[in-house]
């Protein structure tokens, strides 16, 4: 199911994805999370299945020991947060150490940063210039300081539009799988009234995931039904079974999603 | 740091928690979490600190094995998700299993869903009424069908409003720690400017967590700086000390937030 490759060259291996959010302000409840959904349709779009997502805190420890246990596990490992000028950034330094690694400076970044910043720079500033040696970086047009590739690890900042434009500029390098597809409806009934049924279409199609959310929509009970998977043909059919046992209950369809 | 005391009576050790987010759904990016900030809102008041969350797929060998790491890792443990009726709702026999326990019918959550439900009811809504032997019930207002606690795992449904209600009603039986208070102030400022005096600050009270989160507001870089622990002086004096950061740094103070 996973591969330890760092440089995978996938065929019939499934690829895979693991995220590490790091910030005690997350596990505070003081700052909520905006990077895990992007990531996770990133990867549905080019076929990476997202397997898991640990949140932790900014402790050496905890990062060097979840880093090293995710990058054998899964294809790519991508991390947010804790790579500013701060004494909590200390990401880069644990990515160094969980591969083994010094740290350098960079000195291209050093002369980008002497250019964007001026004076404004501090020595805390040019910490930020700082990566661990092999290292590969992530240039992004909305900060001059990059995130960096280490193996399959992907470090990227915590920041949303920061994060999002590292993880487009990654993109394109990443091997791809089959892209994984999804179809869904929504509709106000219960899960109790579908879910005889629905476990039928799972049996009918092994292949796909077949999921049920439940939800309140304008104060009533609402279900969504999800059949997901890179067989896109069966999740079609699947998605048209979906919608006939929802239509059969005389169930109202309040929304339907195709993806990508 | 941790303790894997399952019923805990600790007074000099620290309370901790885990969460456990469980569903493809969230992971495909189809869902967003709307969970795990209100879990740690509780902890803080309550003086547990949350220690990381893991967000798993609906698969029996990940859930399992996760449960076990978990619990025997921190004071409590809080799952959400797949409690439902639907075939992919295998929370609550991977709790049994993960425990080595028997799966039984409860005859008394069997009678409040006759008289709930009546002919609405159907095989598929009679799978909530079975728990892991050893479980105690959650009861709470918004479902009939029970959240439970198996030793220190606390297992609650998926759905916010049932979930919130679920974990409420299980708090006042908790153990307490020294509630976790914080002091933050956001201000139109870049983290480069304050890391050098803001570490001071951190260096003067090491007992607390000191934490920069930059951000973008009005389309200007501004940053929270946060102090937090359980020592509510140190909390203030830290707390004072950041403002005359800013504040002799030229940097307008845009918000001052105080928890609990």
């Amino acid at each position: 199911m996973t591969t330890s490759n760092p440089t995978p060259t996938p065929q019939s291996t499934e690829l895979t994805a693991a995220v590490i959010l790091i910030g005690n302000e997350i596990l505070s409840g003081s700052v909520k999370d905006a990077n895990l959904t992007y990531i996770a349709e990133r990867m549905t779009e080019i076929g990476v299945r997202l397997r898991e997502c640990r949140i932790i805190p900014d402790e050496e420890e905890v990062i060097v020991d979840t880093v090293n246990t995710l990058r054998n596990a899964h294809t790519y490992v991508f991390t947010t947060g804790g790579i500013g000028p701060t004494h909590d950034d200390i990401t880069m330094r644990c990515i160094a150490k969980a591969f083994g690694v010094e740290v350098y400076r960079d000195a291209a970044t050093v002369e980008v940063f002497k250019k964007h910043y001026g004076d404004r720079a501090t020595d805390a500033t040019y910490r930020m210039c700082d990566f661990p040696v092999g290292a590969k970086l992530i240039h992004c047009k909305t900060t001059p300081a990059p995130g960096f590739s280490m193996g399959n690890v992907y470090v990227m900042a915590g920041v949303p539009k920061i994060m999002q434009d590292m993880l487009d500029t990654a993109t394109p390098n990443l091997t791809k799988g089959k892209p994984i597809v999804s179809h869904s409806y929504t509709a106000f009934t219960v899960e109790s009234r579908i879910s005889v049924a629905f476990e039928e279409i799972q049996k009918q199609y092994p292949q796909l995931e077949l999921g049920s959310y439940p939800q309140r929509i304008e104060n009533q009970p609402a279900v969504k039904l999800v059949a997901r998977g890179a067989d896109a043909d069966a999740v079609v059919a699947a998605g048209d079974k979906i919608r006939t046992l929802l239509t059969d209950l005389g169930a109202e369809i309040i929304a339907m999603d195709v993806r990508p």
